[in-house]
């Protein structure tokens, strides 16, 4: 069949994931859907003319949904709740987390156990000696976990600890972590890099899908822009443009975006009325005195009231 | 007073307002309080560490609301919906659009009679004919009119049709006009730059109440970035930090924002759950054959649906 | 020949210059030349397929030289340099610089009367009685002025004391500006601005070129980026793509652009070799005590050093 | 000593790189020099107030140069030429390009052998085959290599065949990869973030540094803004800056920058009097059929003009 279809002259990429056999052939001219469609072992033929193409609405109208197992699904209307520390610190501080997010009812903790530091000096995280400790504290709770998974040598030595791997905004576009991850059969949530355009972030889901792993989820955390008013610019603008162009679920994180505590419930808000199908949040039981970010982070109480508010206005839309 | 003020080495501006009449001393050292709360005529004092003093939060905790007369207020819970199409086009299209607003309860209509355009060879706009129907056919209806003023001479032939002067995204820094609307007594609403930064929106309202005119709104209309994937990028985040910052009502403009039709509803949203104190809204009749922004233009159809989700959310938030 | 023109489906504008009569006709359909070009009073019919028009280089394809009398020339050959204070000050310090260019070779000075200041309580400039002092120091020594205008009804007062109108980069979009300035016979130099597009910047100079005047100079001055190691980002990227984009001559401000005394010397040679027709510095003889700016401004020896250095590029090059 | 150091409050790294051994001390508090100086085993102290310290110029206040062997040399007035096609393509373009800079007399080429490629259909490079004949062949003519390193696992397979690993602009915070480039005796350069700071360029480096390797280059190649005149901004800004806050040799990519094939001569003149130490050209027998990169590529004479204008400008500054 790749012969067939490379005989009229089109690149073929040949795509296996977890839920299908897929064909990507990329080409300048039209392409004559009579002489493809009727080869035996063709079910569908989507004719995509974005960028992306796997990736792309074009391709898929349905939204897609990530089923991370127990119940706890993320996107196409389930709308996930993904908080917890910037960093883990220790074992007191994931059981009083994984307390409140029982409290809560939500069912996703984030906290990073790598952690990508400007300086060579700064703190980098507990390693996989936290992880660990993190994977038993919250299966024992029912809690799913995402954290940052930093080059291709951690993704197999994190796997069986980890519910959903994060690249984070500086790794965006390590084009090798993103084929690494395209390899095995785990949700990845990809942030927009830190100037990263849509098209870009788009293009780096493609090449995860690609290489076999269609469990994505996006993530717009704020881009870099002459303004200094705030940590970065959370862009909700791309929330809509996202779910436009993707079928993939659009998580935000207003901890990074706005990057201060008092302005992260009106844009996690924002951001949900938005379309996000989903927010990721820094909470603490102590901001103040929080390893990393303490300043961008809700504490319990102020958590609990966005959960509130984010519950009423799900109702009424 | 001022020679007593100016004598323990601080500059002294007086401003008067419609208001009242204030004293603005600048100075680096410390403010010794007793050496003026004392003198006769001085009946408060406020210490602004600020770079803006009179639009500071620390000058004036409660939030300012302007009145436009008629039970037509903007600001403080009075949540404002200013629509209207881009450009004055002629008699029709105006009656069209009151017709629509009277119909939703909305009163405050936008449309603009001088226009800036990147190209010489554009159309500018209808200018005072345009203005003076526009005028007309809003009195009539008990509708306010917000529409843009481009440079000082206009303030006098304009003033006694307009409602609210606008100060568009290009003139953001033209000190001259910001001044000459200092000296009237009809609200202003000052939008952000085109790459201005929150400071610089501040300091252009301190130059109009400076000026003596303390009736003012600022507007977020979307900011230049890198990214591509629509017109401009909406800046919801400036909705708290300007609340934060400032007592005065702040408006956003998700037109111009994102300035793609189908994605105003969710950017209107957001911009309301993030606190905005109103938008502004291009709505025509048919989009399609506006003589500007076509593209980023409501219909009537969707501005009503938009309408009813906005009063949804305000009920229950 | 206008209603023969628009019998076409072209909008004609009629733009008379000081240096002739021209028709611009805007359309969308391709142009028959041959029934336009045998009418008489045609001389001459270029087609322009970019966004501007009377500044492309498609319709002048020669350089242009703006010639301010008693033999100083910018553009098309001759490097101009125009130095001075960003302030004018007062007496002294005007004869100071006057006599330190006269030594050096240098035929323009700059100084604003005008300043466009953030903050409403800052220095504004010494208005139009600096600008009598400054016109009258400067003739006697032949040395020809350019300064800021910042309103419309500055133009006529300040017209017969100037020989070169500047815009500054907050009012490049000031399109009443733009055209007031097209309606006199004095050379303007634009600069682009705060975040102005080179499109941008060209567009403006269509305004003026457009109005009647077509003695006009482009500046770059530094955009704003995210940048903060320095003031703005001086963007000599621009100065070859304005060069091939149009016949105007283009000037460099690396003071306003890096923003730093001790880098102006790289960036001033760097703007030489990267094409630039001229440079606006600021000197000032005791810089730490100037009244604005500086931090920017180099010294008489730094000065001086300078010149040598850029006399010998161009010698070589 | 560490212990003693870490007595007075100070967290303390050691540093082991192929040039000596240093202990980077960082606190809060005024160190105390004496209860150091006199410690044995301690050569020298410098006081390092700036956010960065082994890569600082506050640590080493004369310039770096990085030995290549055969007589190659970078920085500290060894003006530096790396030249090559984009992308490595096969035999015979190696040994056209080799031909042509013994020619030249220029001693470093570039290639990308593993290409970094924003959509997962494109051509990624030759690998490792590639790499091998690329050294062959130049090291039969003492020509020196660089090329783009992309993951840690890379490192190692290509160290026998580069003489200087190149971080491309999307690693440029790929803390892992600057780890393991830290451990190993090549010089390294490294490309500034898409839309990284200076500070983060120079942070890069300090991870490297500081994990044992000081043979380090910096690389400006443009920095994403606004404009889409060009490629991206080259910011000739950076190079004093660069100079003045760090003591490593600053390397200019102008093809990167502008990214346009007729504007490089005139940016790539500029780098050099702004004061680079060197430049990363693209160069191609025929650009027009290039695998990628095409419209940023001179040809073999435009390549020749260029450095003959080099060549003039370095003698006369």
């Amino acid at each position: 069949l790749k012969r067939e279809i490379t005989n009229v002259k089109y690149s073929v990429n040949q795509v296996s994931t977890q839920m299908g056999n897929y064909l990507v052939c990329i080409g300048k001219d039209e392409f004559d859907i009579r002489s493809i469609g009727h080869l035996s072992g063709v079910k569908d033929i989507h004719r995509v003319n974005e960028i992306v193409k796997l990736v792309s609405r074009k391709w898929k109208t349905e939204r897609t949904q990530i089923d991370l197992g127990d119940g706890v699904k993320v996107g196409d209307k389930n709308f996930a709740i993904m908080a917890g520390p910037c960093s883990i610190e220790g074992e007191e501080q994931i059981r009083s987390t994984v307390k409140q997010l029982v409290k809560s009812g939500v069912r996703i903790m984030r906290g990073g156990v790598y952690k990508p530091r400007s300086s060579p000096y700064s703190f980098r995280g507990m390693g996989m000696d936290g992880l660990k400790l993190f994977s038993q504290l919250c299966k024992a709770e029912g809690i799913k976990i995402i954290t940052e998974v930093m080059q291709v040598s951690q993704v197999e030595e994190m796997h069986d600890y980890v519910d959903i791997f994060q690249v984070g905004s500086r790794n965006s576009q390590n084009f090798n972590l993103l084929d690494a991850l395209g390899g095995i059969d785990k949700p990845v949530l990809i942030k927009r890099g830190i100037s990263g355009s849509i098209d870009e972030l788009l293009y780096s889901a493609e090449y995860i899908f690609s290489g076999g792993n269609e469990k994505l989820m996006l993530c717009e955390r704020g881009i870099r822009t002459y303004e200094r008013a705030y940590r970065n610019t959370l862009d909700l603008n791309a929330v809509p443009i996202l779910k436009e162009k993707s079928h993939l679920p659009v998580i935000v994180d207003p901890s990074h975006g706005i990057g201060l505590r008092q302005h992260m419930e009106p844009m996690a808000l924002a951001a949900t009325v938005a379309g996000a199908d989903g927010l990721l949040l820094e909470i603490h039981e102590q901001p103040e005195i929080a390893f990393s970010d303490g300043q961008q982070t809700l504490n319990y109480r102020e958590f609990e009231q966005l959960l509130e508010k984010i519950k009423i206005i799900k109702e009424v839309l």
